[in-house]
Order: structure tokens, then C-alpha cells, then sequence
């Protein structure tokens, strides 16, 4: 849990020491935290031809309280601002040494048409990386690929990520970079997701491209007030493995967003569950969550009055090659990572337990999408995870519940602190952030998709890696 | 184009110093050679429960002159094979020490309805694994996730995607590991694309995942005679970029398979160009693709015979971070890359020019999966082009017209030899090869999806990459 490279690189001596022998020199990365502004600084503004996402835009920087700046190839943002009541102005270069003030670069490339129109992209971000600060943030906003009319404009589209992926990589600093493509009619859904991006809560979240559609909730609709420091008030939340590491940290954020917590996790961890849900007057109980009888155990404790949001986040790892992985081996992590969760949301859905309108959050991982050595049982449970979701996602759409996962990169836990040094170190430094995560990434990110303004996220993979340099 | 270390630990001496100091041992990848049995060996079979591709494969085995084996999973085999007239046996492990003879490790999992049917991929590769030889091959055939009709069934299918990726990483010694997806009614198209994975044509090709569709084209149909030695004879190709290096390989590789081959390349390239073509009996062009009139030229050269497949491999670099790139730098590079491209297929589809039945095949890149430090013009652009994939595929169906890309990793080439050494070893290592790959290893894959037995691929993106580590 301890990254100490880290923090000696950013004291004054270590600075100047990495400085000399031109040492990678991580940023120490500006999370959420209660007792400070969620949003400070300038929000620089920049669109392609036709930008349609500009009203949606506004609305986000009126709620967050952000100062927009107009880059010269947004001239709609000015006006469109003074409708909105913003306070507006000119994109200006920082100068050369001061101090860079623009906290997140956003721009809406929805109306681009034809890979020509891209040249709009690359005169905003040419002249505005360098006003970017520390920790600050990229957005770009785009129209999903796949409900475009041509195959041009479905082609200009799908190029944003491949600019998107490399403005993180170039960017650094504790800078993110990611990628909302916005369903057509699915306007009124971007608020939450693009807050999420805009926020400090997202600081390990880069690289990522988010589809955002129409959903079938009205709960992200414009003209509802929403509570954005108390987002999951009056829901009831389910976390399995909920007793330490990222576990105990999704049970903590849900609860700060004011959510009422059951946490779940096995027998012999009960006594470190109890102490886990006592901060956060949550609930504790004690499953095995591959018994075969665990699900209906699960629905029945839950009881009648059901609950909102349930995150598949208890694993186990069994590493071996496979030749001298044991059958045992094998089949638990199997069961446990991938088919307790089929069984589990197999009772909850028939019980009716999961109320419609709620969110199931499964926890993927990087070894789930580009496989690893020594992991073939974790890679296939956690790939089968994706396609959990992939496969729910439109059968649980007329029930308006959605399903995703997020996809663990580097995070530091007592896990990780187990992994040989040098093979630890290249798994932080590995990444866009030169460092891992912390349980507090991952569970922010999870608590942003089983917000009520999430409603047209579903069906989504977002990984939580700082841009992990690992894929496939 | 010279890994010294390569051929270094692949002698006698340099062997004995890699060993003592553990230094990786890069495999010398056996690639196809006309003058050398494509198939040879031992094929080891296994099955989960209900298979429905052993027909399929069977045909595969015959036309391909391998002998099976059955692993006692794939119990089914045995008789099967009797009544294709095939020789088999029964799979024995290779003893430890002794020379392991088995060349390709097959498992059919199109009938896995559920995750925990996934155990039978346990125990067939935890028995076979340590007996599959040097630049041996692992193909896990299933059912494309998004035809399932259940979620339990689709989320199984789609965990095979982690274990195969893991064996890749797991497996080293130049062996490749892919999965085939085959859709329902699919199972015609199959042969071809097996074909390519079984065999050395596909030596730097792993852990990559193919779909194959029931197509709209019968070329590949069961029935036919196709002579595998020439499967291209009697089809005109043109490649773009064709004077030199990947492009120059594709030409020869496309010309080997008994194209007629029309090579492209910018007139200062000319005398390159007709170099390269005159060994082929080949056609030079010598145009600027990305000028104005390019597209009509080339219609108006290549004629009313037509073409059968169109190969744009013709591409820039032009690397900057973005603040310091120029506009023309971002401009040309998403013009030639992507934009003429465009251009070009409209005016060939719109004159009819390429024919119906014919294969467009484009070259994308892990960058444009990844996005790169200092490309976010090459990287957009390459990312456009696996939208021109995704998007065209389906339009072009009813003419029976396929398109697909490759994606290259780390190839060996003039470019990449001007990489400074510490980069240079950094991206040829950081693969399941621990090597490079070679321009023939990318097309012999493009010559693979231009096939006629290729008809049910479409709308894919395979990378050329060993497996490297680096993606999205």
C-alpha cells in the first residue's frame, strides 16, 4: 500500500534527484475529498463544425460552478453561454513559465461528419495542452459510432479514440483523458458522466471511451434537482467482499453518497466486516457466496424491500500455469469470480429483489481483457464477466436496470504489496499516472455508475488503470 | 531489420550465456516456405460438452494431411474421425524430457452453455500444453458471444477470450494462441480461417479473436476444390505503398498465392516500384494518392476488368506531441491515412471497379487500438480506419464485398530500424514472441482475409503483433 517512490520523488530532495538523473516523476494525483471544491479553475470550451452537445455542456458547467474560456473553434460558446447566464471568455494562452490555470479541456466533436473535419481537434488541443494543469482534465464528447448515418461520420468518430488514447499518454502529469460518445435523443443523460470526468473522484480513470444512450429512466432528465454530494441518498447498496481492500473502499464511498450498506463477505471475515460497516451504520452479512444455497439465502436477508444497486466485487485469485494449476484450482475461481454472480443475479431478478430502475456493478480486470500469465482461470472468470454484462444489458434495459464493470488495473492493496518488488514497480510506473491506484479509484468510479444519473451508461466496460499501457 | 540478439541467443554459444544469465530466448518463428510441408505433425483435439464443429474440423484435418490425436474430452472424435476416413488416435502426454511431437492443440467449445462447462478447457489444456512443440499452434473455436441465446451462454463464450489470451502469455517457445468465433450456420466458412491459424503463414499472429459469419458469398462452401497452394489465382489485386517494405511484402505474398498484382506508389517512388513488381509480372502506378483526382485515375487505370481486392496499406507517420506539431503534419497524415482511403473506395465502389465478391483489406495499428506518445495524428487516423472497417462491413454485404484490417505491432522494418536501440528492444520484446515481427507475417494475414474462403470474415481487425503486451 505503500508507494514510497512516490512520495520521495515529490519531496524537495527527491525532486531535484530525479530531476538530475531524469527519472520518471509521478504526480501525486488530486482525489475527492469532502472539505474541498469538487470544481475550481477555468473549463476551456472547443467544438467541430455543428456542435450539438453544447446545451447539454452548459448545463454541466452552470451545476459545477467551472469558468468557461471559448477557444476560437467554439464561436457558438459565447452566446450560447450569456443564454445560460455563464460567465464566459476568451481561451488565452498561458504564457511560457506561469502558472498553468485551465483545470479541463473539453470539446464537443459531435457534429464532426468526415475525417477532414478532425483538423478542428488538433488546432484546439495544439493550442491548448499546455494551459492544461496538474491533474487536470480532457473530454471529448462525440456521437456513439454505431448510431451514426454514414459510414464517414461512424468513421470521424471512431478516429476521437485513437487521438483521445494519445492525448493521455502524451498529457502526463496527473492529467486524464477520455472519451463520452453520446447516443443520439441521450443529451439529457450526459450530466452525471460527464461530472464524474470533469471530477477529481475520476483521477485514475484515463484512456477510457464511455457510451452514453438514451436509457429508460428519467432520473438524469433535465429539470430534476439532483443532489450531486448526496447522489445515492435513500438507496440500498450491496457490496460482496465487502470486509477489506477495494471492498471495504466501495463500501465506504457508497455510504459517503449517502447510500444504506449491506456488506457481504465470507464467514471467517465476519469479524472485519462488523468493524468495516460500523463507521458507515451499515449492515453485515456473513456468506458463503458460492454455496449453492447462498442466493436465495442472499434474497431472503435482503428481504422485501429489496435493494438498488448491487456490486459483484468478491474474487479470489488461485495464480498457476496451467499445467500445474490443480482442477480445484481452476473451478473455484471460476465459481466464485463469474458463476456465484450469474447465480446470485439469477435470484435477485426472479425475486423481484433487485428493484427496476436499479444498478448491478460487476469488478472486471485488465487480466480479464488482455489475459496474463499464470491466470487462466482469473482471466476467463473475469472475461466472462464482460460478457455478463454485454449480455444483461439489453435483457435488464426493460426493467430500466443497468449492468457494467469496471476493470481494475494497478491498485495498491495488501494484495499487491505481496508481488515481488521489481515486478511491482513495473506494474506502477506501467501506466499514464507512473503509479497505481488506490481502493478509493475504483470505488468512486463504481459509486458514479450506480448513480440514478447513470441511467444511460449500461452495458459498459470502464477500466480503472491510469491508463494502463496493457491491453489487447 | 536485424535482431542480432535474436540470432545471438539462437547460437550455440550465445544459448549457453542466455541460460546462465536468464535472459529471455526468443524463438526463431517458423514461418511458411513453399518449398516445406505446410502441415505437419500431430493435431490434438478437445471438446467441451456438444460440440458442433468437429464436422467442421474434421474437414480441416483431412484437407490439411494433419494426424489426430484425441484428448479423452473430446470423446466424440474417435468415431467421427472413422467416418471422415481419417487416421486418429488417442492424445498421450509427451514424456517429460522427451520431443514434444504435437504441432497444434484444437478445441472445439462451440457447445459450452455455461460457465462452469468451462472446466473442460481446463483439463484439456492442463494435459496437452507441456506436449505441444516449438512454434507449436492453440485454436479455441466457440460461438460468437453476441449470437447466444442465452446470457449464461454468451458470458461463457466470452470468457474464452481470457484463457486463450493467458495461454498465449503462458505458452512462449514462438506458439501461437487464437480464438474463432463461428456464428450459427457459420461452420462452411470455417476452413479457411483455421487454415491460416494452424499454419506457420500466421507465425506472429496470437491472441487475437476472429468472428466468421455465414456470409453472403458460397466460395467457401463445402464441396469446393480449392487449391490452397494458389488460392488467389485468377484474381487482380492492388496494393497501395507498394514500392517498398510491409507493402513490397504484401505485393510478392498476394503474387505468390497467384494474384495478378497492380502495385501503387507516389511517382517519386517510381523507379522502386517497378523494381518490385517486375519479379511478381507485375503492375506499376505511380500516383499520389492523396491528390484530388487520385481516385478517378486510379479507377480510369485499372479499367472495366476490375479488381477483386484492394489492399490500402499506403500510410505516413509524421510524429510531434501534439502542442508542437504542425497543422499541414496533422492534416496529411489523417489525409493519406484515412481520407484517400475514403476517397477511394467511393469512387471504386461507385464505378463498379472493385468487383462484387472482392476483399478490401486496410491497414490500421496498435496505435490507432492504443493511441502513442507523439502520434495523435497517426493514432486518430489509424483508429478511423478500424471505423471504416466497422462501418462499411455491413453495407458492403450485399455485393458480397468483405473488409477487414490488420493492426500491426512492432514489425521489422527501414522505419523502425531508425529507432534508437533502448525503444527498438523495448517494443521488440514486449510481445509473447519477444521478437518482432517481419513484413511477410502481416501479409500473409492480409493474404488470408483477400481469400475467397475468407467470405464469412468481415468487419474484423486482427492484429500482426505476437501478442504484444501493449493495448487498449
Amino acid at each position: 500500500m505503500n508507494d514510497s517512490y512516490l512520495k520521495f520523488v515529490n519531496s524537495p530532495l527527491g525532486g531535484r534527484v530525479a530531476r538530475s538523473l531524469g527519472l520518471p516523476k509521478p504526480e501525486v494525483l488530486r482525489r475527492y475529498r469532502a472539505d474541498a471544491a469538487e470544481f475550481d479553475g477555468l473549463i476551456a470550451i472547443g467544438a467541430g463544425r455543428a456542435p450539438q452537445l453544447l446545451d447539454a455542456l452548459a448545463d454541466v458547467v452552470k451545476s459545477t460552478g467551472l469558468t468557461s474560456v471559448a477557444h476560437e473553434s467554439a464561436g457558438l460558446w459565447i452566446a450560447l453561454a450569456n443564454r445560460h447566464s455563464l460567465m464566459t471568455g476568451r481561451f488565452e494562452p498561458t504564457e511560457p513559465g506561469a502558472h498553468a490555470r485551465v483545470a479541463a479541456l473539453v470539446f464537443d466533436a459531435s457534429g464532426i461528419e468526415d475525417s477532414a473535419g478532425l483538423d478542428a481537434l488538433y488546432a484546439f488541443f495544439h493550442d491548448t495542452l499546455r494551459s492544461l494543469g496538474k491533474c487536470g482534465r480532457i473530454v471529448v464528447l462525440g456521437r456513439t459510432p454505431e448510431t451514426c448515418d454514414t459510414p464517414r461520420q461512424w468513421t470521424a468518430q471512431r478516429a476521437l479514440e485513437g487521438l483521445v488514447r494519445s492525448l493521455g499518454k502524451e498529457a502526463r502529469r496527473g492529467i486524464t483523458s477520455n472519451l463520452i460518445y453520446v447516443a443520439p435523443h441521450a443529451e439529457h443523460q450526459l450530466e452525471g458522466t460527464l461530472r464524474f470526468f470533469l471530477s477529481a473522484r475520476s483521477a485514475y480513470v484515463s484512456g477510457q471511451v464511455v457510451r452514453i444512450d438514451a436509457g429508460s429512466g428519467n432520473a438524469g432528465a433535465a429539470g430534476d434537482a439532483i443532489d450531486w454530494a448526496q447522489p445515492l441518498a435513500g438507496r440500498r447498496a450491496v457490496v460482496t467482499g465487502a470486509a477489506r481492500g477495494i471492498g471495504a473502499a466501495i463500501a465506504g464511498v457508497l455510504a459517503a453518497q449517502g447510500a444504506q450498506v449491506v456488506g457481504i463477505d465470507i464467514p471467517s471475515a465476519h469479524d472485519a466486516l462488523v468493524d468495516t460497516m460500523r463507521p458507515l451504520a451499515g449492515t453485515a452479512l456473513s456468506f458463503d457466496i458460492a454455496a449453492a444455497d447462498a442466493p436465495a439465502q442472499i434474497a431472503a436477508a435482503l428481504g422485501e424491500t429489496g435493494v438498488d444497486i448491487f456490486v459483484h466485487n468478491a474474487g479470489i485469485t488461485k495464480d498457476k500455469t496451467i499445467a500445474k494449476m490443480s482442477e480445484i484450482g481452476w473451478h473455484n475461481v471460476i465459481d466464485i469470480n463469474l458463476s456465484a454472480q450469474e447465480r446470485i443475479d439469477d435470484a435477485l431478478l426472479a425475486a423481484g429483489t433487485l428493484r427496476d430502475g436499479g444498478r448491478i456493478v460487476c469488478v472486471s480486470s485488465i487480466s480479464g481483457i488482455a489475459g496474463n500469465l499464470g491466470q487462466t482461470n482469473y482471466a476467463a472468470s473475469k472475461a466472462g464477466v464482460i460478457g455478463r454484462v454485454q449480455s444483461m444489458a439489453p435483457q435488464l434495459r426493460a426493467r430500466r436496470i443497468t449492468i457494467n464493470a469496471v476493470a481494475p488495473g494497478f491498485i495498491e492493496t495488501q494484495m499487491t504489496a505481496k508481488i515481488p518488488l521489481a515486478i511491482r514497480e513495473a506494474g506502477r510506473r506501467m501506466n499514464s499516472m507512473s503509479q497505481g491506484g488506490l481502493p478509493v479509484d475504483v470505488a468512486q468510479t463504481i459509486a458514479w455508475l450506480a448513480q440514478p444519473a447513470s441511467a444511460g451508461v449500461t452495458g459498459q466496460i470502464v477500466r480503472v488503470c491510469g491508463q494502463s499501457l496493457l491491453g489487447a
